[in-house]
């Protein structure tokens, strides 16, 4: 368990409260202990509430994260519910051996995958003029946000996404397809989720009506996912089959084979660059001093946010439509890591984990900016943007855009300030402002930086989960959810099945009846 | 202002935050003082946390909605700090006059204008292959929602959208257009909205650069638009443009012209069913007991869990992928309508506005869903599904996943109920349950049903604004935040510009000295 937070903390909490940030600026103008440079990412949280002697006590916190940073790394059982390790840093540790888990040389054998990978997209570009992913979830966010972010390679296929049960979207994906030119990667980690296997059903039947001949229809399927045995029972080729291991979770899975579709979309190159960055960010996080540790940093900030200011969300708001998935992204790996109440010996406790919810920052300033900058609530704002050519006339507004955002949420606009205008009150000009932001300046999209960007988060994310003394990487609570539907599937069929649960049998009664 | 709430519902909420959901179903299987049927769509709050009590109680604040309800209807001022009437019901009312707003027949001039949308639709299917919408907030999110949720019509062109000042949004909108039959909608109440604007100063570019003779390049853009006089200044025929007015706020503008897309993407018909669907939702608003009004029940649940039960967010969750921007346009009608402090006499207050956040809640299944069964924090939730056809396995799957998601999210999973497993203590697999949620079932997504939903969270977002005491009609906090950025855009581009606002200094410098 962690230890209980230095009591201080509390008292600066309540005294920041009561402090301005246009005081904190008008005092040191730079406020550069809440900025970090790294991997051409600029960290600037220095919109955040917090004054140097907040946070030299807050840095206290961040020595718990060891010794879980060194079981991440060693290939440690840090997932200790389920007993398995987090391999996503070995997934992008160049090394070509040195980590044995369990007695296997993991780093050689993902390497070996990668090969793969590698060999197949370069078979698939002739072949196949689309791909279509089918997986849901951590097999699906990852490798779809990507594909949106890096631009397509010369001569690579057109890659879709297809994740739900509604019809709609597997005809949508399929639409306009020819059936002899369209490829099938079936993702899912257990080969068993029930969206994907009704979709790898569907478009095999689809295959066929479309006149492939049954004896060629499975060799339009590739696989990815850690239950081989199943895949291969389902009639896809081994030579197909791309194995990821129990101890990469579907959320920190991007860059195992799930990845797949972004190797056939934007190249290997840029996958090997996704990588690489990556990479960068775990050399980092695992070598640099607390004070100057980029994860730590977002890590720490969020402690300070939902757990002393009491925030119940964070917006997440991209400006390039290159991240415009992101949101979601951020939003699996946070509220699924995070969005638990067991700690880790397994008792209930009080997490302070926030709602992650976002979108287009661009749309939003016409839209749900409002409540940002005059509702009641605070809501702590990430912005993302690619920093642009600032020769550009439309980059520059863009970016002048997000940065004239983020003062107005921290220094608001007062009563004062607000020019008469005939008949309206000047409360309703009012901008409370004090609303905290970090800002993502990154110097460009590419592979390396959003790399980099992914394992910051991934790392924050694992960091708050020590402090508040929970698993980042269990989902008991996603996993029941999937297993109940079954039974009320038959109950809707047949009428004689008796309702599950508690609350449905007026509304089955509705249902069956009609 | 309102009156103060009954000091009654304040017990209520803390006597019934100690009563589980499951008994107060045990009690009740039914809880049918919670259920609507309106318009084909079955709202069933049974798993609010409010009993019969409570919710007698509760009602008694729903007299509040008089007088605005009648003033909305009667084309009064109550967007009262911008002086003007809110006129989204007079878009959908089909008699022929009857409405005089400052001595105008408001109603002759809206179906002189749909007649004028239906007519220039009929002439555009046989012109224009593709149709690009350049609009945000308002002029973007409700013609882009419905154009994905409605079947394109035989004939019709591609319709897109553009909102961003991202050029990589509109070059990929752009992407395989032939120019000459590629048609512009401008659409922007003031006619000055710079992400807008700027995209049709390039796409006028684009039609030049592609050989569009000079002569012919205004021939390519109509506007929607409150600013008649500005858009015909920038040469667009006055054939072309078609007006709405002041009082059409842009959030509750897709009944206006505003909506021509619809109507190009899925005809005139689908867009008079939408109009219809509205309309009977409006005079059931008007016109229903509290105890049995639609409306009311939504607008009651909102100041239940937010103002009594203190919920911090709101998640909306469409089951069908034709709805996934339903989220979205949720989010900005409420966030934009109550994320505000000022009351009408521009007193500030703690509104108690929640973030509307969301998605596709098949994908959250996998993904987020993990914080709303597990979490400390207590979400209500909003499912929406069109029933579909039960006799369909898949569809019936998607059913039953929607129904035991909420089952379980009310009824939880108790440590008894948990089977022993190795190793893992039984904490892990607790869901605390008594998370409310909504059910909208409708019997389909056809667009009289889609503008029955649409008008039944308009008036809900209404009458919680009239029991906070705000104005839901006007947006003073997002019409700040566009006006800062031109400075702060000069401040980038002219080193000798200082910085504009209270924290931008350092990072100005870094951004211009390298």
């Amino acid at each position: 368990m962690p230890e209980p937070y230095p009591e201080s903390l509390f008292h600066h909490a309540e005294r920041l409260r009561k402090i301005p940030l246009r005081t904190l600026f008008a005092e040191d103008r730079e406020r550069s202990f809440l900025c970090r440079n790294i991997e051409g990412i600029y960290v600037d949280a220095s919109r955040q509430r917090l004054d140097a002697a907040a946070w030299a006590d807050l840095l206290r916190v961040a020595e718990q994260v060891e010794p879980a940073r060194s079981d991440l790394f060693a290939g440690m059982p840090v997932n200790e519910t389920e007993n398995r390790p987090a391999l996503h840093p070995a997934l992008r540790d160049p090394r070509p051996e040195g980590l044995v888990v369990e007695g296997v040389d993991i780093l050689s054998e993902v390497h070996r995958q990668h090969q793969r990978m590698r060999e197949f997209a370069e078979t698939c570009a002739t072949r196949w003029q689309t791909v279509i992913n089918l997986g849901i979830g951590g097999s699906d966010l990852g490798p779809r946000m990507l594909c949106e972010t890096f631009p397509r390679a010369s001569g690579a296929p057109d890659v879709r996404f297809v994740s739900t049960l509604d019809p709609e979207e597997l005809n949508a994906a399929l639409h306009g397809c020819d059936a002899n030119q369209t490829f099938f990667i079936v993702a899912s980690k257990t080969f068993t989720t029930e969206e994907t296997q009704r979709n790898f059903s569907a478009v095999k039947q689809w295959l066929v009506e479309q006149g492939v001949g049954s004896g060629e229809v499975m060799e339009h399927f590739a696989a990815t996912t850690a239950a081989t045995d199943r895949a291969q029972e389902s009639g896809i080729d081994a030579q197909r089959i791309f194995p990821f291991w129990e101890g990469v979770g579907g959320r920190y899975s991007v860059w195992s084979t799930v990845g797949l579709p972004v190797v056939l979309h934007a190249g290997w190159g840029a996958f090997e660059e996704l990588l690489a960055g990556a990479h960068a960010m775990d050399e980092h996080f695992r070598e640099a001093e607390a004070e100057s540790n980029a994860p730590l940093l977002l890590a720490l900030l969020m402690l300070w946010n939902h757990t002393f200011l009491g925030a119940a969300t964070r917006a997440v708001l991209p400006y390039n439509q290159g991240l415009r998935t992101l949101p979601r992204f951020l939003q699996q790996l946070q509220m699924e890591s995070l969005g638990k109440r067991a700690d880790t010996h397994g008792e209930l406790q009080e997490v302070a984990a926030p709602v992650v919810w976002g979108g287009s920052a661009n749309d939003g300033a016409h839209a749900f900016f409002q409540l940002l900058h005059q509702g009641s609530q605070v809501v702590p704002v990430d912005a993302i943007i690619a920093r642009g050519d600032l020769e550009n006339e439309r980059e520059r507004a863009l970016l002048a855009q997000c940065l004239s955002q983020l003062d107005l949420l921290a220094s608001g606009r007062t009563s004062e300030e607000v020019e008469p205008a005939d008949g309206v009150a000047p409360g309703h000009y009012v901008h409370p402002g004090d609303r905290p932001s970090t800002l993502f300046l990154m110097e460009d999209l590419s592979p390396r930086r959003v790399g980099a960007l992914l394992a910051l988060f991934e790392h924050a994310t694992f960091s708050v989960a020590v402090f508040w003394g929970i698993n980042a990487f269990d989902q008991f609570g996603v996993e029941y959810g999937k297993r109940l539907s079954r039974s009320l599937a038959e109950a809707l069929q047949d009428s004689s099945v008796p309702a599950p649960g508690h609350t449905l049998d007026a509304l089955l009664d509705r249902l069956r009846h009609r």
